[in-house]
């Protein structure tokens, strides 16, 4: 497959999210991956185990929406997370997934399977939602080096809940996901913002 | 209405202050908004749904003091909220929302309407306030999607309260101003220390 | 008095801590101020009132060791707390108050007048401290309005405490000073990094 | 010995990354110090006493594997702790040393000699990790002005845990490696992001 001009454009912008997700603490160690829509059959994704602020075009890689390349590299380990979603959703243009500390902590700190964030007006930076008099529920699956029976858990947890934003990983991090890059980070960004929210509450309140 | 130099400046002004609240993390995921005056009877205002850490001047419109566009394109959801404030009191002439974690957490930990703060040195970064032996009051407003009412509340509570240097609406954000655009910003980034404090006080004492 | 080259040389170095202060979050809303020593009789100080993220030389002014101005402009009000310590101890080129969140906040929550700190590594940044096997004594002097009775309370303290490398002042902020300004933001880096230290170690102990 | 053009390539690198780590508060106040081989026996590591945000080469000297210079200039006093690493193990390339926040107060709280970092995906940056579901023991060694004795106490230690990545010195800081300076900076990364959560952790449970 050739590298075109779309594959480069994608991937400077997602460079320069990493860039910004990188100074926030959000990717450290090498850590996180990111993608972007190709076309209904494919999507840039980035290579194993680059550092995340500092990536150029050669550090990304085109798969199939099985996750399997497409062009020369080797694909993160976790690429069927994000291949997974633009086969399901045809309207998901953009995936990020990331490690920042709110979301490391709290992920493991709750022990149920449901974050519910509830009452914030920032609840209204998610698709669909209008008011902050209601919750949201992020899911919290259990982690795995297993990463194909991972993604089956999520396609399933999908069939009955098909308007989730997000979803995290214990002790491992977050998937988000929107119709481009910039709604995806805002989907991103307003999660941690609400995380952090929650986290300082349980400091306040022991809850 | 033709677009002046003037609003212009006012606009390259604003965008310039929502790049360093984006950097604070104080306008996550597109929100917070900002206004500065353009006479006595109008004022620049943000456009809805823009990223407030890259605005351009096209991201903003004039408004008459009841909100009403003067020029094209659709103003914050929030507007009334600042027409409110040039429309009452002559002297202000800029007024910024934001929602930083600290306004956002303590608006909803506290259960009562008032955030009294007392003590502090940096108490006499407000107009009128000159020793740290005293307090300031900061109401809280409760959230909520009727602009317009929430406008009526806050217009009551100044019947009673002219000095108010700011208030908060909880789980949602701040409201601060000032007769420019430097001295809002003097009095939100004093707010917001001040909140930041008291947060940590809280930590340790759980008061 | 003629505004020299050495007095715009100062005004230039202060200036650049401000920049850095300020994106430290340590001289919030116009808070905080700044000095170096001209002479054996002066010093550079700066004007009241000014943001110190963004000095210019005009936003300093000599001022004699009474704190009495030497060149045009209204000196910081707590000039007086710059200037006895230039009077004081000869080797002393600068000084540096700001305003941090730690220093705020351990200073309110601290009931006594002395927060020691002991047995950590960076103590040795203080001048003639070389072992971690020890302890500082900072005071904490109550805030009061009354610039000179505080001067007349601190200059008493320095007699039985001449070694002291910093003072706080209750809900209110740090005096750090040394030989020249790097030696003085050495100690003031120095300071500020034990206090959050000491901050977080209350929060888990609750101490 | 004469400085090669290797000698600066290898010093504008840890001035860069001193840059970088100055800027994240971990080495406040000219504390840390930074090493990387030049040979099978010697190494480069920072001079005694610099600012490490702002490095330039001549702040950097030349060592046998001794700890004894073979440039001009006076050696970090810590120079030992960097050279007993290249001394011992061939395939390490770069050393840091810093003292973050969360090291030294992690370090001062866990009255034990072991902190266990455990069930964290990020523990997969470490070499030889590849599964979250295990645990990491950083070793945490009582601080000492005896520099000497530190290294053979620690030299003990690797006779019996060779696969150590890093380890802490109590209300010090911690000493980190790497087969390069990029691998150095990975492993630092990701032990300060899992010290950031687990003190979160404590301040959660109070563990």
């Amino acid at each position: 497959m050739k590298q075109t001009k779309q594959f480069f454009d994608l991937a400077i912008a997602l460079a320069a999210i990493g860039e910004d997700l990188h100074r926030r603490g959000w990717v450290p160690a090498t850590s996180g991956n990111f993608s972007q829509r190709l076309d209904e059959h494919s999507a840039i994704v980035t290579a194993s185990g680059r550092h995340k602020g500092r990536l150029a075009p050669t550090d990304f890689l085109a798969v199939d929406l099985n996750g399997q390349p497409l062009s020369d590299g080797k694909p993160s380990a976790e690429t069927l997370l994000h291949t997974q979603l633009y086969a399901r959703f045809a309207d998901i243009g953009a995936v990020l997934h990331c490690h920042s500390p709110s979301v490391t902590v709290l992920s493991r700190q709750i022990s149920g399977n449901t974050l519910r964030l509830e009452g914030y007006e920032l609840l209204k930076a998610f698709n669909g939602i209008d008011t902050h008099d209601t919750f949201v529920d992020i899911p919290i699956f259990e982690n795995t080096q297993d990463i194909a029976a991972l993604a089956d858990e999520v396609d399933t947890y999908f069939n009955s809940h098909p308007n989730t934003p997000a979803y995290l990983i214990r002790g491992h991090g977050v998937y988000c996901w929107g119709e481009d890059l910039d709604s995806c980070m805002r989907n991103l960004e307003a999660l941690d913002f609400l995380l952090q929210c929650d986290l300082q509450e349980r400091m306040l309140t022991r809850k």
